[in-house]
């Protein structure tokens, strides 16, 4: 069943409605009844991943699957992980919403799917549609998708439309040609479906250590901190847990439409039409799921912060010092834990969970230069290692 | 315990003795006694990844891990599956070695590792090393490592020393330079721990699917090749297994020297000083492990495949448009069993294993070149896109 977060109204589960009839809406996923014997020693008997959790995701009956989720949960310090969605098929957290979004479109027939992206959601979309054999088209803001991303794109067979503007000028245009007539179906985190194989991320952690006291994540489109906290809240409603997790929300300096209007205290973003950072998977204007994670803020006793570029990068290569190789947008996880960690919000004694949302090789440029020293032959080189060891 | 694997000379497991102090040869970690109640449904109980098999790994007291293996075993055909190894936490197969022999290392106060290297190496080493707190040293053959890799070893701060020359010149580097004078730890594939953490790729493989007929896999140094061998060796040693698999190795035109010996019946490789090949991660001419590859397909009963650069890309891209996006080695898997499938080596009824071992990411300059269609505003793209699906 679906129901639209803004008014209320309930509806039957169509994969082509993707927004409330009565009012345009964004809809939610929501399981009316209780799945009859989930437990975790059930889900435990399964392969860790998305699927693992099948009675809380919409019935399928084959799934497309690239073996998505089930990703490493590392610890880094006390009682402080790092969930490493870097390790999905595809590189990103993008593949759990994914693989369910695009197994319902198959088992509705749909030929054609279409997203707007800044590149992790395209490299995911057109894996799982040339999997589920479908035609992907992508819509990106030119100039503004990591090498890697755009690489993935083609290796997949998708049709690559490259606009001048920002993503949310992308999303217009998907918005607009999406739908039954066109008979293209969209991929975008508007479509409830994704958010609800997204959601499996607060299950593994879950699994994994319990209810961490918080869990820090990036904010771009939204669409992630929406369905972290759709699982929790599922979680406690069937029983599965007990207490809840505060959320932390971070964005970037220059595209921080939610986490600066949640700062002051309003109830709607600070949109910007001109977003900017180097992280360019949250370099979102207009967050089409600001409601969602306003709720999810703001039910949580969760906190916003802003990092600058700065912030972001110094992150990363803290963060790749310790093993971990993650995107710039990832690395603001970190970069907003170290900012928190200054105030007053999180204790020593708390548990704490940061999401690292994709892998350092989709944007190979981000990453410090090469510095290399160079050696004509073999003494050379020993040479020169020697030195450095002495 | 360790065993020559040239002249069988047995002695103390110790992580500074990497070749046979009599003869020279490449040791053999062994497993002298059948582990106390290892069974599948023991393994089960743990999450899925390299540590689920402790019982047949060496003891050590703190793993130093990033959550590496429990990778995704995707089914592309009735009976056949690819091993997706990119989904590592550094992107390829690397990672499972690395957590054993750092793991190793780090307990016998080791604070200087090195290597020589294709790029996954470095990249999985300079990570491990990152997380363990030691310094890395790789040394590379200039201009041959692929972008994404390069970018890992500097994420994580790895000293890196590019030599004019082949992979094999640079191993030369470090076998000269590695030993307990200079404190210099070497991570190379002649190092029996990193096989150790490589054989868990055949134990996850029957953990899910039971033994194949056939497992397929690139020869690069030929480290993977004994390790899985090993790996199902000591499986039916230990009563896990009854039967044994097939292995088809497959090298690359001008990086055959195993490939083309073993069709040829001979029983030495035929090392080449120059090789080439699209495939960077194979294009090693002189492989360390040789003699243990050779002993792994004669023994499975299996068969050496070569295969052209041509082919190895047309196998990518073909991967590509299932939703698997692998680097060029990794491809030749598939490349291997669509020649072999020509011939009379496998059946229709024979239950296939391709080993995918590294993330298209690693290499995205190898991917097919981004061919987008350009829109100045949002009509246009609506209008392209109109035109594309009519």
């Amino acid at each position: 069943m679906l129901r639209c977060i803004q008014c209320g109204h309930e509806l039957k589960a169509d994969p082509w409605v993707l927004s409330c009839p009565k009012c345009g809406g964004l809809l939610s996923s929501e399981i009316k009844e209780k799945p009859l014997a989930i437990s975790w020693s059930l889900f435990r008997t399964r392969r860790f991943g998305v699927w693992r959790y099948k009675e809380l995701l919409p019935r399928i009956k084959e799934p497309v699957t690239l073996g998505e989720g089930g990703t490493p949960l590392v610890k880094i310090g006390k009682k402080i992980w790092v969930k490493f969605e870097g390790a999905n098929p595809t590189g990103s957290f993008k593949d759990r919403g994914m693989t369910v979004a695009v197994s319902l479109a198959k088992e509705s027939g749909v030929k054609n799917v279409i997203c707007a992206s800044t590149g992790n959601t395209a490299a995911s979309m057109a894996a799982y549609a040339s999997r589920a054999g479908m035609r992907s088209f992508v819509v990106l803001p030119k100039g503004k998708v990591a090498r890697g991303k755009l690489a993935q794109t083609a290796l997949h067979g998708a049709i690559v439309i490259e606009i001048e503007g920002p993503f949310d000028l992308a999303l217009d245009v998907v918005r607009e040609i999406a739908g039954p007539d066109t008979g293209l179906y969209p991929l975008n985190s508007l479509n409830p479906w994704r958010i609800e194989g997204q959601k499996t991320l607060a299950y593994e952690v879950v699994d994994e250590i319990g209810v961490p006291d918080w869990i820090i994540l990036p904010i771009g489109n939204a669409g992630n901190i929406s369905a972290i906290w759709k699982g929790f809240l599922e979680m406690r409603k069937f029983g599965l847990i007990r207490r809840m997790p505060k959320l932390a929300g971070v964005q970037a300096e220059g595209a921080a439409p939610i986490a600066r209007a949640f700062k002051e205290g309003r109830k709607e973003p600070l949109f910007t039409d001109n977003p900017k950072t180097i992280a360019t998977a949250i370099r979102i204007g207009r967050p089409v799921n600001w409601a969602k994670a306003f709720k999810a803020l703001r039910e949580s006793q969760g906190v916003a912060e802003i990092v600058s570029d700065q912030e972001i990068i110094d992150a990363q290569r803290k963060l790749g010092r310790m093993g971990l190789g993650v995107e710039p947008a990832s690395a603001s996880s970190y970069a907003g834990y170290l900012k928190l960690l200054k105030g007053d919000v999180m204790g020593e004694e708390d548990r704490i969970v940061m999401i690292a949302t994709g892998h350092a090789l989709k944007d190979p440029d981000s990453s410090p230069p090469v510095e290399s020293i160079r050696a004509l032959n073999k003494e050379e080189a020993i040479n020169k290692i020697k030195e450095l060891i002495s």
